[in-house]
């Protein structure tokens, strides 16, 4: 007999997406890549307490996952900018909805 | 001058809701309580690779955070439910946006 109950394995898709953003920063990352593209010292700026290391790191991963493009302008001395590839501003409505969650959440324990 | 740019600092909404979520198991466990209140044992029976002692962990910290609740029937042996507060149920539309996410991306996967 089939267990009609939807079990949570490894192929899950919360788990897929909460995989591909895990972490700290790459919600963070993705929020501020989503009007325009930057360059590493631009994000590093709009996200004060990020280390350069774990940012790089990031954005290597988001790379890696094809949520992020880099482009390189081949200059001497390397010139590299970040942006959102069409699938990674796929992440926007969740960010919204995050967004929506925690101005609900700050109201409710502010009334509780 | 102000700065007109939203810098993401430790009191924006994104990371609010990233901590309160953050790990493999909490989104899980919330999705899993939606349908219906649920005894330990039958959410370790839904997320089967959960320990019982992550599972313990998990839940008393969304219950700490007001998302889950939990209901003691005051028996002896202890018999308890959990179950999602009004403002735990708010989650619901980022893990269907989250749902969606991964669809589209398993798609984009498979066509590239």
């Amino acid at each position: 007999m089939e267990n009609k109950e939807l079990k949570v394995t490894a192929r899950c898709p919360i788990r897929t997406t909460s995989d591909l953003l895990s972490g700290k920063w790459k919600l963070l990352i993705l929020y501020q890549l989503a009007p325009k593209a930057l360059r590493p010292s631009q994000l590093k700026r709009l996200i004060p307490d990020i280390s350069e290391k774990m940012l790089n790191q990031e954005l290597k991963t988001l790379c890696d996952s094809g949520l992020v493009v880099r482009y390189n302008y081949g200059e001497v001395p390397p010139k590299v900018h970040y942006e959102l590839s069409a699938i990674g501003y796929k992440t926007m409505p969740i960010i919204a909805e995050m967004q929506s969650f925690a101005m609900a959440y700050e109201e409710e324990i502010k009334t509780n």
